[in-house]
């Protein structure tokens, strides 16, 4: 049987050294039987008429389409949310009906980071309260770890999600919760 | 034929009035003739082992499996780029081949955001430096709006990004660059 292929999603790309980062995320793959993908490793060849941005993102979408299965790293980044990039794939790979699996490396809940990020002090006592933000907006409190989509999706799709607090300044290379992942996806098979 | 139904994906949901805001652009979208499908309109029912976050969840991707087309407000949400939930949603929408269109009601470009975003100061005179955040994560480049894969993906659909400057206090309720994809989207057809 073929090894099943891992899209490996994530911020990690922005890491200083984001090769060392990818060999490291596909050598646990491989440990565990499986073949990673990372952005990164792809040929970018781009077309006359198209900027490079463009050609990653291309390049990225395919390597998608030809992954089983994502691992979306869902780690807060810049702001309560994930990476932009990295959602925005995890629900590409929904949309195609591959097996999604994200984690986050802080496991502060999604509720209090939004809280937090609009210059609030302590979280309310009354655990029901309506939360806004700065602008007025609503906050989501259903004791998620992102927007209720991220999650959900993962849940719809009978996906894996695990969260761990890493140290703060390992915050983006942590790989346990990666692994754990990697061994339930291994139990699956 | 039957009007080609769009999915008004957006931080919207979290207004003060969301009932209002999506009234308003469901209006609009008559006036062009398409039926807007707005999430907080379909009636939540939850399963007996199912948390609401993922009931609505659900309902909210059935409304895009249902939509010929999506259109997301990619306005900055709680830090340089757009709301998780959008993103996902817009991420889901490509995956199933539906159009496209997206609009952000800030145009500052997503280079400049992140960088003040990091806490740094004016950007470098040198337009091609090689710029990285507070934890020294490399911050994007190339002269978009947000991350590579948002504004990519609506490229590769051959979609629709518009952006515009409104007024900070009608951030996430000005239409005017919504009003201007639903006119490309009815010339379109």
């Amino acid at each position: 049987m073929a090894m099943k292929k891992i899209y490996l999603a994530g911020p990690d790309v922005f890491l200083p050294d984001p090769h060392a980062a990818g060999a490291a995320k596909k050598h646990l793959c491989q440990q565990y039987g499986f073949d990673g993908l990372f952005p990164i490793d792809s040929e970018i060849s781009v077309a006359d008429d198209e900027s490079l941005a463009f050609a990653i993102s291309r390049e990225n979408e395919a390597l998608i389409h030809q992954a089983d299965i994502i691992i979306a790293n869902l780690t807060p980044f810049r702001g309560p949310s994930a990476d932009a990039g990295t959602v925005y794939e995890l629900g590409l790979a929904r949309g195609l009906g591959k097996v999604l699996a994200g984690y986050s490396n802080v496991s502060t809940p999604f509720t209090e980071r939004s809280w937090q990020h609009s210059g609030h002090g302590a979280m309310p006592e009354d655990s029901d309260a309506h939360l806004t933000d700065r602008d007025g907006l609503t906050i989501e409190n259903f004791g998620l770890h992102d927007n209720l989509m991220l999650e959900g999706g993962i849940y719809l799709a009978n996906g894996i999600f695990i969260t761990c607090d890493a140290p703060p300044e390992q915050r983006y290379t942590d790989l346990s919760a990666f692994e754990q992942i990697l061994k339930q996806l291994a139990e699956r098979i």
